[in-house]
């Protein structure tokens, strides 16, 4: 945390930027190692080019972002209290001089939290910091590595709980209940996005809800979810045949699951980012189906279950060692159903390796 | 939604408001009937005092909106437009005047998009509209009443699910799961918010993680949960004995329950609102346990778990027919347990009614 504080505070210098406050919790967290929900309260942390940082949360969590390793100032404050005067009177017993220009996540702080910090300075120009902070967090260190490592490995988990709860009749959400239950009792508190659990038809609605939908003999079975673990996520989709499965199908199948290590065989350090997408879209439009692939081919994979990079077919970054990311290519066809195969990959200093390990070869499941 | 479009407007009308922009998803919910989760995308509400409303959403939830009865326009946008250009064009495509004061929610749109929205504009001052929505979502009509009645009903479930779980042995985190693949068979795709499941000295921690603590005769077992159901939440506590209870924890059940009991009581239209708190906490503070007792005795519950009124013995509001909060009184001792209880209320015309149903009475379950 300490060396992720000290550039952060380097970015501030080199751009001039007398003071920071973060206030989003991954922000946060990411740069405390303490993972907290605040919901309405205010949680933020103060950040100088040349001070110390100062973190500023309810005094009930005081002690627990201690147990994290913060060893700077806080300001823990209580319900009747105003976290905002309390801050303006740190900085000045801190000798922290009138900024000039101040910076905040823009896409992320209020603007009634926004008026409260403008009010502590006079006349201040206003910087977002956000992308710095994406940034940063673009390449993941061994220890987020190791946590993701984990995440995937429950993702997998719920794929195979999925899998085996599968059985003429049942419904999407008693499987999706069979999941989340099994994953509830390794400890696992929260999902990092809605689980997806669609048979046949509805398998081909990219954003379609699990309901009563009962499961049939030459379903499609789509599943989609993933983790939160330690402050970290994990996302995975697998798709299955259920008892038979026919040449239409098979055909969507083999394209997708072609276009998946096509665009994993080209993840390594120096590729174009865009390429990923391009390389499989490529396969899946000379097949015919490129209308029913509507969406990018993945996101960046941290803190956040989608982060940067964006991994469309504009994105003209080039993978470094150390970048998290999902690949997840699909086809929908309403009639016939969907397929959709993602992992999540790493990529390593001369290659990628994939962090969710369920096999992607097309299984009917019996 | 006609009529809370109309009241708004009017609203508008009478403090010379211009055009306001919703941007948080109750609200637009709650002013059009469409219920969705846009995560990053943009989703609001232009709303004029004269001039008929406009919808913003991500282009392929436009349907949805027609589909949940919406009848004015819509800007679907795609993710390579720019709906603030787009909502731009329509605004003088239908002849809106020049604002001078434009209002939206400021604890909830961003810096960011304020600066968006305040680009359309020439130089206009800025209010905060939160405060009326909060004041109209505050009085339910007999069709919100009607899902918060499910609502409850399904929480009542959960903990009829909690108590037949329990057995020597069982961790919390499996009765939590337990709960909620039930509930999830039943269609509930959320729950409102972490459900709770604390045994024994865990259940003496207001704030509390379910975790593998083993459930022993002579524990306290607390259960507090609550769903989303079509838009609307309900949230309950209920606290029992497993097995066997000391006389130390029967005197803290006890005066806990007479302390609902009693701020319950007094709940009916014309009732000062801080009066619940105060008399539960008298009754508490006169056994000695105030100290124990940490936090307000409710809040207010509707499309948010946490809503107005704030139940807090200093809100010097009073009731009014077709509100409804939570009461919800606690005793915490750190070495023999914790007692919370509580009921979602709806004030009727002459007194309450509690949509939660499962009884208070001490319970020990062997």
């Amino acid at each position: 945390m300490e060396h992720r504080l000290n550039r952060f505070s380097n970015y501030l210098k080199e751009n001039h930027i007398d003071v920071a406050f973060l206030n989003s919790k991954e922000n946060v967290f990411y740069l405390t190692g303490f993972q907290t929900d605040p919901h309405e309260r205010l949680l933020g942390l103060l950040v100088f080019p040349e001070a110390d940082p100062i973190a500023v949360l309810p005094g009930m969590e005081a002690g627990q972002i201690r147990d994290a390793g913060w060893t700077y100032d806080v300001i823990g404050y209580a319900d009747h209290e105003n976290p905002w005067t309390m801050m303006d009177d740190k900085m000045k017993q801190q000798g922290v001089p009138q900024p000039k220009t101040v910076g905040f996540e823009k896409q992320v702080l209020s603007y009634g939290r926004s008026e409260s910090l403008l009010a502590l300075f006079d006349e201040v120009s206003v910087i977002d910091v956000e992308g710095q902070l994406n940034e940063m967090r673009l390449v993941k260190d061994e220890q987020e590595i190791s946590i993701m490592r984990e995440a995937a490995e429950l993702a997998d988990f719920g794929v195979k709980v999925g899998t085996e709860a599968l059985k003429e009749g049942i419904t999407e959400m008693e499987v999706l209940a069979t999941i989340e239950y099994e994953l509830k009792k390794k400890g696992v508190a929260e999902m990092s996005f809605s689980t997806m659990v669609l048979f046949g038809e509805k398998s081909g609605q990219p954003h379609g809800n699990p309901g009563d939908r009962k499961l049939e003999a030459g379903d499609f079975v789509l599943f989609d979810l993933g983790v939160v673990w330690k402050g970290y996520t994990s996302d995975i989709t697998r798709t299955f045949a259920f008892m038979s499965i026919s040449d239409e199908q098979k055909s969507i199948y083999e394209k997708v699951h072609e276009a998946i290590e096509a665009s994993l065989s080209i993840s390594k350090p120096g590729t174009r980012i865009g390429d990923l997408d391009q390389t499989a879209r490529d396969i899946i439009t000379d097949a015919g189906y490129g209308e029913l692939f509507p969406h990018r081919i993945g996101h960046g994979l941290g803190i956040n279950v989608h982060e940067f990079p964006s991994m469309s077919h504009l994105n003209d970054g080039v993978l470094k060692e150390g970048m998290t990311y999902t690949i997840e290519p699909g086809i929908y066809d309403p009639a016939v159903g969907g397929v959709r195969l993602e992992d999540d990959v790493l990529v390593t200093a001369d290659g990628y390796e994939t962090l969710t390990k369920t096999p992607k070869e097309l299984r009917i499941i019996e």
